[in-house]
C-alpha cells in the first residue's frame, strides 16, 4: 500500500481560495476600511452535539485544511471578480492580491475522539487572516468529521468482520465520494469501491462485478463461467440477479466445481445486495458448506448501517464482509456535523480580551478567551477519564489530586487521580508557516483505532451512551461567569 | 449577472475520470480479453422513491455529467497505477490510454419534474463507455436532483418570499458546497453565500456580518455603527449577539436614527439566527415600525427547512427572507436520492434484446428495452396529466384518445383525451460528440418554475401527495411480462 501511496499520491490543483461565504469580505474589507487589519484574534472551532446521540465524536478532515491554506491566494481574475460586486475598497482589493496567510493554528489530530464545546481547531491570527479561512475550515472538517464518526459506528457494529465502503454513487458530489472514502478508511473500513480514493490517498480500492455483467450475459451461468476464467485468482460473484437460492447459489457452486477447482483454485466469495439478509446468508452457508466451499466468503451489502449490522448479527447472518453504502458516505440518519467557528478572544494593548456570545439557550453560550484541551488518562488502565478545558496560559499539574466540576451544575464535582494528562491540540502552522508533520492515512487509522480504545465502553455505546466528563478549570469558569454577568448587567441598563 | 456569468464563468479544471467504482475497472477489462468490446448496450439511469414522500423530484447534474464525459481520458500516471493493481490485462490497458467516450447519451433536461422509473438518462455504447461513465453519471445526477428537489421545497413553503442558500459549512465537502449552490439556485433560492458558485456558475452571491464581526468591536452599537458606516446603501444587522430585544433592535435602531438617516438611507434588513424567530420576528416588526422602519426587512435563519418554514408562516412570523443552511445543502431529513444504473438491453446481431434483473421486491423489477419517456399534457389548462413509458420506437398519437394502465395493478386503466405528448429525453451526445446547447443557469432556474407549475397543485403537496400516473404502453408491458416468465420458468427448472 505504501508504496502505491508514495507512487501515486495526486493532489487536488483546485485553487479554493475563493470557497468562503461572501460576508467574511464584507467583513474582512469592513476591518480593513476601519483600520483594524492588524487586530489580533483568536477563533475555535467546536461542536455542540455528536450526531446520532453518540457519547463521543472522531475529528478529521485536517489534511485538507492544511493543504487549502498553504495555496490560499486570490488571483487577478479573482480580485476582477470581487471588483465588479462594486462594495469592496479598492486598497482592500489590492491588500487581498498579495494576501497569505501569516496566523497560528493548533488543531487536535485527526482520527482523536472528541466531545461537544471542545476548540478541534483553534486560530490566532489577524482578523482579516482568521476570517478569510472560516468556510473552508468548517467545511472540510465538519465534513469529514460527520463520516469518520460515521464510518467508525458501522465498523465497530461489524465487531471485526471488514467492512467495504461502497458509497460514490450517492455521495454529495466528488469530494463527498472521495473524502468519504478517505474519512471511513481513518474510522476503520478496510477498503472503497472508489479509485480516486487510492490515486489520492492510498485507499485500497477493490471491485468485481456489477449485475451489469450478469444481465450481459443474460445466462447467468455463462456470465459467472466467464468471470471466473478471468479472474481465477479472485473470484466474487454477485448471485442475486434473478434468484439466490434457486439460481445464484447452484450456478455459483457448478463454476466452483467445473471452473476453478480443476485447476486448483477457490472460489473467493459470493454477494448478497437484496432480500432478507438474514435469512439467505444462513442457507447460502448451508449451501456452500455442503458443496465443500467452507472457505468461501459471504458478502452483503444493501442499506446497511451500524443498526441493521447489529440486528443481522444478532439473528445470527452468516455474513463475513459487510460492503455500505450511502448509509455511510451520507452519514444517511444525522448528515449533519453541526461545527462553528466563534471569535472567543481579541488582543488588545497586548493583552488578550475574552470575548463572548450570549443566547437564550444557556448551552449555547460560549467559552472565551485563549484555552487548552487537557485529556486525563489513568495510570493504570490508560482510560481516558475526563476533559479538561484551561486557559492556555493554564498547567495541570499531574503529581496532585485534580477537582473538576460540571460547568452547568457545579455541585457535580469529581477529584481525579492517578492520573496523567494529556494536551489535545498540536500546532499546526506558526507565524503562517506548516510545523506540523502530515502523519500517512495508515498511521491516523492506526492512530484512531488506539484512540477510540482508550474511551470507555460505556461512553462507546450506540444508544444512551454514558456521559463523559468535558469540565472547565476554575480559573476558566470564572472568566465566563463574569462575561456572562459584565453583559447581562449591561442588557439591564438598556432596559430602564 | 450574465455579464458576471461570462466573464468568470471559472471551469474545474481536475480530471475526474478515475472518480469510478473498481468493478467497473474488472468487469471491462473481463468484457475486453472475452471479446466482448464492441457489444453494444443500453443502460438507464432512474430511481424508486421520491425522498420526503414527496410526489415528484427534480432532475438536476446533466452540465457536470457532460463536462465530464468530454474530459473523460486516462494518462500514463493512472494506467502506471492501474498496472500496479496486478489484474488488467495490459492490452486492456493500452486500449484505456486511447479510450475515449463514443456512445449516445439522451438525458432529461436539468429543471424537470420527474418521477419514480423514468430514465433520467439513458445511455447506449460499447459496453466498456457505458460501464466507465456510471459512477459519475449516478453521483451527479444524484447529488444535484436530492439538493435542487429540497430547494425547491422550502422556496415554494416561503410562499414568494426570497430564500438564500448559506450551507456551505455543513456541506459534504467542496463539491457539496458548490454543486450544492448551483442545485439550490435552479431550485429557485434567490442567491448563496458561497462566492464560489458565483465565480463558476453566476449564483448570485450576497452576506453582510456574522457575530464576530460584532463580538470584536465588544460593544454592539459601535459594531453596527462602523457597519453602517461603511455600507451605508445596504446594511443588514445581526441583532442577536447578545439580545434580541433589549439590545439588538434598539442599538440598530439607534444606528439607523444616528447614521444612517442623516445622510438620507435606510436601514436595509435585521437578521436574526436563534431563539423564538416566530416571536422575536413580531416583536421587532413592531420595534421597527414605531421607529418608522416599516421599510426594513426581517432576515430569519437557524436550522430552516419547507417544514419550520410553513410552521413559522402559519404562525404569523413576520419574515421576509429566509436563510436557510444544513437542512437544504444536505437535503437533512432525507441526505440520499437513490438513483441506479441499469443494464436494461443488449444489441444482437443488430437486434435489441431487452434485459431484465428481477427482484424478491415486485418493485424493484426493472423496465427492460430501450425506451422513451412522454408526459401528456392537457390541451386547456397545459398541465401535466401523465407520463408513459414507451419502447423507443412507439409514437404516441395526440389525435386519438390514448388508453394507460397502471403497470402492476393493470385494471386501473384511465382514457386520456384532448392532450398533446412529449418527449421528455432530448440527446446529448451522438457517436461520442456532446450535441446538447447548455442552457443558462437562468435559464435553467425558469424553465424548472415553469415545469413545476405544470404539475397540478395535489402532487406537489409536501405530505401525502397525490400519486401521479406514470404507467407503461402495452408494448412495453408484454415485452416485461414475457421476460419476467422466461427466468421464473428457468428457475422452476432449476427447482428440479
Amino acid at each position: 500500500m505504501s508504496k502505491i501511496l508514495n507512487k501515486f499520491n495526486l493532489k487536488d490543483e483546485r485553487n479554493l481560495s475563493m470557497l468562503m461565504d461572501f460576508y467574511e469580505l464584507t467583513m474582512s474589507n469592513g476591518y480593513f476600511v476601519n483600520g483594524l487589519s492588524d487586530t489580533i484574534v483568536y477563533f475555535d472551532m467546536f461542536y455542540r452535539k455528536n450526531p446520532d446521540g453518540a457519547g463521543y465524536s472522531i475529528v478529521a478532515g485536517l489534511e485538507q485544511l492544511i493543504d487549502f491554506i498553504k495555496k490560499l491566494k486570490f488571483t487577478g481574475e479573482d480580485i476582477d471578480y470581487l471588483r465588479s460586486k462594486g462594495i469592496l475598497a479598492e486598497e482592500f482589493l489590492q491588500y487581498l492580491l498579495t494576501f497569505k496567510f501569516t496566523g497560528d493554528i493548533y488543531a487536535i489530530p485527526e482520527g482523536t475522539p472528541v466531545f461537544p464545546n471542545e476548540a478541534l481547531v483553534t486560530v490566532k491570527s489577524k482578523v482579516i487572516d482568521a476570517q478569510l479561512i472560516e468556510t473552508m475550515l468548517l467545511l472540510t472538517v465538519n465534513h469529514q468529521s460527520l463520516i469518520v464518526t460515521k464510518a467508525n459506528r458501522i465498523v465497530r457494529a461489524a465487531k471485526g468482520r471488514p467492512v467495504l465502503e461502497l458509497g460514490a454513487r450517492r455521495a454529495h458530489g466528488a469530494d463527498g465520494a472521495i473524502m468519504g472514502a478517505r474519512a471511513s478508511y481513518i474510522g476503520g473500513v478496510a477498503g472503497t469501491a472508489t479509485v480516486m480514493a487510492e490515486t489520492m490517498f492510498g485507499v485500497p480500492a477493490t471491485g468485481t462485478m456489477a449485475h451489469s455483467w450478469i444481465q450481459l450475459f443474460g445466462d447467468e451461468y455463462k456470465a459467472f463461467e466467464t468471470y471466473a476464467k478471468t479472474y481465477p485468482d479472485s473470484c466474487t460473484l454477485l448471485v442475486d440477479t434473478y434468484n439466490v437460492l434457486n439460481s445464484g447459489i447452484p450456478n455459483a457452486i457448478k463454476v466452483s466445481r467445473d471452473v476453478l477447482e480443476p485447476i486448483g483454485m477457490r472460489l473467493k466469495a459470493i454477494r448478497l445486495d437484496s432480500g432478507d439478509l438474514a435469512y439467505l446468508s444462513k442457507q447460502v452457508r448451508i449451501m456452500l458448506d455442503d458443496a465443500g466451499l467452507t472457505d468461501c466468503k459471504i458478502v452483503a451489502s444493501n442499506s446497511l448501517d451500524e443498526y441493521i449490522i447489529t440486528d443481522l448479527l444478532n439473528q445470527g447472518a452468516e455474513i463475513d464482509i459487510f460492503g455500505v453504502g450511502e448509509r455511510m458516505v451520507t452519514a444517511k440518519s444525522e448528515p449533519v456535523f453541526g461545527g462553528v467557528y466563534k471569535l472567543v478572544a481579541v488582543e488588545e494593548d497586548g493583552e488578550i480580551s475574552p470575548r463572548i456570545k450570549l443566547s437564550e439557550n444557556e448551552e449555547k453560550i460560549i467559552n472565551p478567551g485563549y484555552k487548552m484541551i487537557w485529556r486525563l488518562y489513568d495510570k493504570d488502565t490508560h482510560k481516558a477519564i475526563a476533559d479538561v478545558i484551561t486557559l492556555a496560559e493554564e498547567v495541570i499539574n499531574e503529581s496532585v489530586p485534580y477537582n473538576i466540576f460540571d460547568p452547568v451544575y457545579t455541585w457535580k464535582k469529581k477529584k481525579v487521580t492517578n492520573f496523567y494528562a494529556k494536551k489535545l491540540q498540536v500546532p499546526v502552522f506558526l507565524k503562517g508557516e506548516c510545523v506540523y508533520e502530515l502523519p500517512t492515512i495508515e498511521e491516523i487509522r492506526i492512530y484512531c483505532k488506539n484512540q477510540v480504545d482508550s474511551i470507555w465502553e460505556e461512553v462507546r455505546r450506540f444508544s444512551n451512551p454514558h456521559k463523559y466528563y468535558v469540565d472547565l478549570s476554575l480559573e476558566l469558569w470564572l472568566v465566563k461567569q463574569e462575561l456572562i454577568q459584565r453583559y447581562r448587567n449591561s442588557e439591564e441598563k438598556n432596559k430602564k
